[in-house]
């Protein structure tokens, strides 16, 4: 795998992960020190995790995420990634809810780690839309 | 190419002959004996080809994948892809027929023939969400 | 970076920039003597990036792009590409006007130029759905 491979696999770890709710395993994704930038303003990587332990608005999500635009800088172990993503968050089927779609772009800085693992140390998360 | 690169491109090159109704072009992407497990149970490929030259229920359909993650033994020739991917199935439009919207969960398990070419052994696909 | 994976920059490029409507840089993207083939018939590049000057229909939009299928022949320098996508066209929330989704697929001749950079030669643009 090269390191570009390695990256987008990152998005789709991060992808299934979301999905399961499986909270350790967007943990392995950040650098402990990460922060992540979204609708709830700055948070540390510690305090986002925790409001995805929290109770799922939608009980069903899939995270559509289109290829990510690289900016590489294999010696010095550091990338960019620009990846937008169609977010489908779906109510039961027959409980009347809505569904929501949501369009979202990435913008991750990843750094490979002195174990040689790619983690993401600041993901800024913007939603473009929302349906 | 790289193996992931081509394993990539089977994805693709099923999604056109999918969109197409190309049999003949879907066969060649699986291996003789593979199985095909979704909706109607676990199918040997033959049956599930044989399916896909019936009547289409959606005159246009259109398969985007998203990036698969990718499990890779080169030495092996073997490799796994965990693929989502929204399938649009389409009514002629003014027709008054719904269109459906599918999510989709491939699970592809591939392996390097004799001759160099991946070929998908045995494929499970999970429908996540119907719209 | 393989020659695949700037090819997929490429992509990735001309969506940014088509969202942003940064006509400078979907220039880049394209040889100065490139044809664009689409909804309008047959264009030169520069006929084509006049259009998109011109007043968008749309606030806001998002081509959420599958991974290409590409055939390349790197001694050569050229490469083809068959990518689907879906465009997001929104309208102002609120405004009452409708969202307009279009599933496309494009097939774009790219050529490796005397600076190394790959560009489009030739881009054939097909509305496949439209909702």
């Amino acid at each position: 795998m090269t390191d570009p491979d390695v990256l987008r696999s990152m998005l789709q770890r991060y992808a299934r992960a979301a999905d399961a709710r499986d909270v350790d395993r967007l943990a392995e994704l950040f650098e402990p020190t990460a922060e992540v930038i979204g609708a709830r303003g700055t948070q540390t990587v510690g305090e986002w995790l925790d409001t995805m332990r929290g109770p799922r608005a939608f009980p069903t999500s899939m995270h559509l995420i289109g290829d990510p635009l690289i900016e590489l800088d294999e010696a010095a172990g550091v990338a960019t990634m620009d990846t937008y993503a169609v977010v489908y968050q779906l109510s039961e089927p027959d409980s009347g809810n809505a569904d929501l779609t949501l369009g979202i772009r990435y913008l991750d800085e990843v750094v490979r780690g002195g174990d040689g693992t790619w983690r993401i140390r600041r993901r800024t998360s913007r939603t473009l839309w929302m349906r």
